[in-house]
């Protein structure tokens, strides 16, 4: 690997794969970003030859000459093999870090997007110099990483994380997974979604269905989010009902891992502003004896869309990959 | 500290206080045990300066000359103060391990009694060899300890591992600590009871009913248990439906924890023989994607009731004690 003085990596390159854009960030020496460049993430059914091309592309430009991380939409093992990719053509057992590392003539190192962007915001974002740490990415579904004791807990197969299908209500609504009341149909951006038709469907959004046309199916997170900016009660009744789910399955999170910081990060960021305070009064509600120790802080994410990326770039080196 | 040959402690004490017994055992060098020692625990409103006398005694008969370790039945913070411990009389806020440490003139290592019973099981019992580990005890309540990447995770002030209190169902029954459906109303043997009892107000239970002389309160969990093995299938429908229960707050952890061992210990323990095939079904039906990953493995605990002080006695030395 590349070193500047004091054996410190020089330029670090992680890249981040997502459903619809391959993001890549060099990293400097002091950890400022150096460089990013995007591609669209190919699709179609014969794709996965072209997402490798367009991976090694987006290294190379980015001066490809060391070890590189890299973050990707699905269940990764710890040996670096996508077992599954819901969002990315034709991917199955897919093992992405010897076939990329053949390529490069480096060694690649892989996780799932949610747990690179755990990485970047325990080592260079708000969880730096936390030891126990719960990042939670609230997208379309939900994931996340672990810190636990000071070191990244990635599970025997590696799919530790995979926060969006603890089941919290076995009489809830349907989760394509098969199974019923997973966290992620509440805590999501798609749970939010599903609140607010379930709200607009009983006439107690009545302003947000007005304005899509009196049509159910229309109402989407971004107009409750924007009709509670604008003040509409109704929408911030539906924000802090999706704000009590959240906090409930953090509150379980909690109980389980004991973080001093719980870190939000995913798609849901961009509405921190509405839903920071009714998650942090809903967490000190569903807290398991919260009189008998320090209430974990919840922050959003520093790195926003960066994480995964960032993160994927700090991998090299990190204690548990083997 | 006694060594042998070799670096290895010679003999290692570990003491569990429990709500009716304090047990203290001793370990020979090869983990095998030494001596075992069983004092009452003392009760009532002033009971506190006894109870650390008997603990001292109990050190002292198995032969006090090292640091040893001490589980106890609560939230024991990082630097060993016992937090709150219900079934312990008069004890808020008691800083066991220094009041301890001094009287002796040793240190004295403290944990609650469900994670030192999974140090026992992860260092000297059935998950031996394993990195990843959940230890869930089901007792009056549900405790447990977590092994990541080969490490203990205590959790930011010592708190990691209170599985009981994961709320599964929000409009479940109300639970001690002031939510409702926390997965102790429905997976712990306080759970078998009140799912006992519902069965038998419902007339699903009739023959342990009659047994109990038609009053539904004096069921209990014991009797659906012998009502079980006697073939009765009410009960065993009881039996299952608790499993079920079981299996679902166990394929939640695996979600977060991903581990490749589950060690099931405390009380109900003794019905291993009736849980552990139901519970390892439901565990199937409820894991995600169990046709991606290695099915984790569900086991009753090696060492029963004396788990707790074995695992007391390995404390000393492990890493993450500071």
């Amino acid at each position: 690997m590349n070193m500047a003085a004091g054996g410190v990596p020089a330029r670090r390159i992680g890249i981040d794969v997502g459903g619809s854009t391959v993001l890549g960030v060099a990293l400097d020496s002091s950890g400022c970003i150096a460089g990013e460049v995007r591609q669209p993430t190919p699709r179609g059914p014969n794709s996965l030859s072209s997402l490798v091309d367009v991976i090694i592309t987006v290294a190379e430009e980015l001066g490809n000459d060391s070890n590189f991380g890299i973050g990707v939409p699905g269940l990764v093992t710890r040996e670096g093999v996508l077992r599954a990719a819901p969002n990315l053509d034709g991917v199955a057992d897919f093992e992405i870090g010897r076939v990329l590392g053949e390529r490069l003539g480096n060694r690649v190192y892989v996780d799932s997007d949610a747990t690179c962007a755990a990485v970047g915001e325990w080592k260079l974002g708000v969880a730096e110099e936390c030891d126990n740490v719960l990042v939670v990415t609230l997208g379309t579904g939900i994931g996340g990483g672990i810190v636990a004791d000071g070191r990244l807990a990635r599970g025997a197969s590696g799919f530790a994380g995979e926060f969006g299908h603890m089941v919290i209500d076995p009489d809830g609504p349907p989760c394509p997974c098969g199974r019923r009341g997973c966290w992620e149909r509440f805590a999501s951006g798609s749970g939010l979604a599903r609140l607010a038709q379930e709200a607009a469907a009983d006439g107690r959004l009545p302003t947000v269905l007005r304005a899509c046309g009196g049509e159910v199916e229309a109402v989407r997170g971004e107009y409750v989010q924007d009709a509670a900016r604008a003040g509409d009660i109704d929408a911030l009744t539906v924000i802090d009902e999706f704000a009590s789910w959240v906090a409930l399955g953090l509150a379980n999170l909690t109980n389980v891992i004991d973080p001093e910081m719980i870190v939000l990060g995913g798609g849901l960021s961009k509405g921190a502003d509405l839903y920071l305070d009714p998650i942090r009064r809903w967490y000190g509600e569903h807290l398991y004896q919260p009189h008998l120790r320090p209430v974990p802080l919840i922050v959003f994410a520093h790195w926003g869309p960066l994480a995964g990326a960032v993160g994927a770039a700090l991998l090299p080196g990190l204690e548990p990959w083997s």
